[in-house]
């Protein structure tokens, strides 16, 4: 029987694959490459932190990630058109799938012997690459680069982790805190517009 | 002397390198930016593969890739012109080098102890990879996403291993019926326009 | 107290930094994307190489990347309008970092006992694939495949550097020589707009 951590990796590998299918679907993909665009999307941040700490990548020891991108491709064919109404659900589980892969990537590199500020980037380039790698696959402008506050609820995730931490909280309590306060910006920064000020447009370039 | 094997893979590397120096210089790159996407096209596939299984990527080991995409520079500036009438010729030959490349792949992941199913992708990545770090750098959405069957040839040629060596067959009898099922798929799809259903438009976004 | 070297990196760091965050400004990005735009033009290079390398990419190791970056951040958004009459300062630093991540590279991969032409990739690397990323996250054709020498410096340095250690040279020397290559075949580059050919329009494709 799957865990409950097991059960939440799943949930946010689909709300991730989710959106790496639909926004190739917009740029008339075919099934192949929006299979590719959304397993990218999903297991993208993973990878890339993976290679980084010189693990093998977790998509490589169990298949799951593969199958769960298939579900979901599965769910955009037969239900395309009805995706509007769920774009509320969508959105919370994809902030489900970031507070989760936040709390993965920190630990990972926590248990790896790196200190706490290089686990703080590995936990959101666990949880926010993934977009990163799908926006250059469908050749736009990175979303977290300009819109919303995104990779920032994961590095205040990973700051709260790291202090959780430092009281000598149970490992357990801690995960949880730090899931929920990704959790918690993510939804706030959407429901209230919170941006980051866009730097001046420097014309002298 | 060169083995058989180093001969084809010479000429899919070949294959590859005037595939990426061709597109760079319909963009008007320089003779540098023409080269490293020309070497970039053959031989990034295998050194992400490489990264992946945690080994030296391959063109690190031996400089006749390099070299090769040499050659390839040389041939592309002084016979550009004429190339237009050796499309078929390159087309073969590419679908040669994709053929040779998805059986390395399967075959180096299967001896890293990897299961058939990671050797699969390895063997598309090999493959197919390369042609989308190239559509990067030229600043397009990879070719390989929304038009003919490619990759899934690789996955096909790579299913086909798996059940080779699934019952018992030697080797190298393995590789040239995965091989061949690569550059028949290949050959067909693009002779038949066999393309991959396009994923409807999904207005919601 | 830091090293000479170690000021140079730091140099070096700060003017990549702010090449990528003036370029990410200009495409309106927020602060955390023109940060992270900033972060990959510096680091970029030295995480592919050692990536490549099988090391830990060295921003792991020490957080000074980070905090340098950050300096040149707040450097951009306080002093922004006046960077206009910075330019040629700038690019004197950025052509100084371009040599000594150049020598850097080489240096790691030949310690890594990786032979010269190698040592030669790894140094290009290292000064000139940061900028390749930059210009993938803002979604533009890397710079340097279409303009001006950069790259080629990087590539004569490494060969300069790999002729002074056959003759036996000591190695501060070396790499004195080799980093001033770099410098002074950027410099005149720009100075005398020295460019590689272009390659011919190839209207077959």
């Amino acid at each position: 029987m799957p865990s409950f951590v097991q059960i939440l990796d799943f949930i946010g590998t689909f709300a991730f694959a989710i959106s790496g299918i639909r926004l190739a679907s917009a740029k008339q993909f075919d099934w192949f490459g929006a299979y590719i665009v959304g397993l990218a999307t999903a297991i993208g941040g993973g990878t890339l932190r993976d290679l980084l700490l010189d693990a093998t990548p977790v998509w490589m020891t169990d298949p799951i990630y593969l199958i769960c991108t298939a579900f979901a491709m599965f769910f955009v064919i037969i239900f395309g058109r009805f995706l509007i109404h769920l774009n509320n659900t969508f959105f919370f589980f994809d902030s489900l799938g970031l507070a989760l892969f936040t709390v993965v990537g920190f630990s990972k590199a926590i248990s790896f012997g790196f200190p706490f500020w290089v686990a703080i980037i590995m936990g959101s380039i666990t949880g926010a690459a993934g977009g990163v790698i799908r926006d250059v696959f469908i050749n736009e402008i990175p979303l977290i680069f300009r819109k919303e506050i995104y990779a920032m609820a994961c590095v205040a995730g990973g700051i709260v982790y790291w202090l959780c931490t430092k009281v000598d909280m149970e490992d357990y309590l801690a995960q949880l805190i730090a899931g929920t306060t990704v959790l918690v910006i993510r939804i706030l920064a959407v429901k209230y517009q919170i941006t980051l000020p866009i730097l001046k447009r420097d014309d002298t370039l």
